[in-house]
């Protein structure tokens, strides 16, 4: 198995860098070949615009589709950019490893998907279980700065279904089988002392549950999507399709409340 | 009347450009002032890191949010982030153009929410109806690539209620009265010939919807969202509280399917 693991926080011994470099470490020792995108650590531009591109399909009014495609087409992708769409093209599974930020992806990583998920790579009738990476797994691996109940279905910090929902949905769009989320709660950086001791055992017993979750990559249920033929010619869920978004489990909690 | 602007597009003659200017001659018109971010002309840096802050609380060990609180309270933020966050001081309304780009911001203004809504300018007991923007409007006028019907409860490029909600939750978050986001459909770059017709066609269409939007910022109902006093002390629902998440219109639509 080859995985690739996506990283993207700013310090290198954060926590979000520990848990790359275990799922790294305990991957190996599993067999898998592993590569790593440390976006930071990179330097990686996450700002999608006209400078990325040297040979221009239009020079006069630039649209980000219409260049990654010609750019793909024409074999002048950015290196960056080709590097990264190689690791994915490599890989059997993504980790993305990151901090929720403002509800969200940290800039450097949606970014990153703005970039490299370049049109042309993919088309517009490639998508969900037709998409170019069908067949390969994504896990994101996200750490929270507050406590599991704040981001449950009736928590504070929104429910973490809905807040992941579009993450997810941009994976799944390019075909990935998205496993469910790995979620480090209420971890804060700069603890001190006998903080940082609680840190510490706190951290070793997400590793117990992350080592077996890194093992059983292969044979996790993926999350439920509707697929491309649940849908009518006009992009609408046919009648009697199923229906895979958030709110069947809210709506679970809403009656059982 | 003051309006800040803020614009995440690469391309000056775009679409998403083009309603920019045209709110902000709108909203003059009518007497406002108003203030523009262009991100992309601004060539905003998106990326939070150790290299914006030139007086580190811990100079080890990176931790955004902590280094966030310490330049805002020793006034050593950087110029950028100093003068965005002014320029939201000064502001009675906010509006956010941009193109859905994987079903989120651009990372160009995911980044601006990373760097500019700064820790310590709000504190953990400042949010929602008690943030630091309570009293402030944030419209977000969003452009797609897609038809509208796709993005309905049953649409295939998902419910734009799901995918644009993390988005209008860090604008609440902060305290801003979220007014229901205007959506422009189908839109696509490089139109040439018939079809550039037809779209300023739909463009003008749009803008008298958009000017009616425009000239009523200041009575049009916000969405609704829960406010503090509707959770307990450990971030739960109180359970007489109402419910304002997306699922509500969703478990609508399935009780009607």
């Amino acid at each position: 198995m080859n995985v690739l693991i996506v990283l993207a926080h700013p310090e290198s011994q954060s926590l979000n860098a520990h848990l790359a470099n275990f799922a790294a470490e305990t991957l190996r020792e599993g067999g898998a070949d592993v590569e790593c995108s440390d976006l930071y650590a990179m330097n990686f531009d996450p700002v999608e615009g006209p400078q990325h591109f040297s040979n221009r399909i239009n020079s006069e009014r630039f649209n980000a589709q219409a260049e990654q495609r010609h750019a793909f087409e024409t074999h002048t992708l950015p290196d960056d950019i080709q590097g990264e769409i190689e690791k994915l093209q490599r890989a059997d599974a993504v980790i993305f490893q990151f901090p929720l930020w403002w509800f969200g992806m940290p800039a450097i990583l949606k970014g990153w998907i703005d970039r490299v998920f370049v049109y042309g790579l993919y088309r517009s009738n490639q998508r969900f279980n037709q998409g170019v990476f069908a067949g390969k797994k994504a896990l994101i691996s996200v750490t929270y700065g507050v406590p599991e109940q704040s981001v449950l279905h009736d928590g504070r910090e929104g429910d973490a279904d809905l807040i992941l929902w579009p993450i997810h949905f941009r994976l799944y769009y390019m075909g990935f089988s998205v496993l469910p989320p790995l979620k480090v709660y209420g971890i804060r950086g700069g603890l001190q002392g006998e903080e940082a001791d609680v840190l510490c055992a706190y951290v070793e017993d997400i590793k117990d549950e992350y080592r077996e979750r890194l093992l059983a990559i292969d044979r996790t249920p993926a999350l439920l999507f509707n697929k491309v033929d649940d849908f009518d010619i006009e992009g609408k869920l046919k009648p009697l399709a199923p229906v895979y978004s958030p709110f069947i489990r809210h709506r679970k909690h809403l009656d059982l409340a």
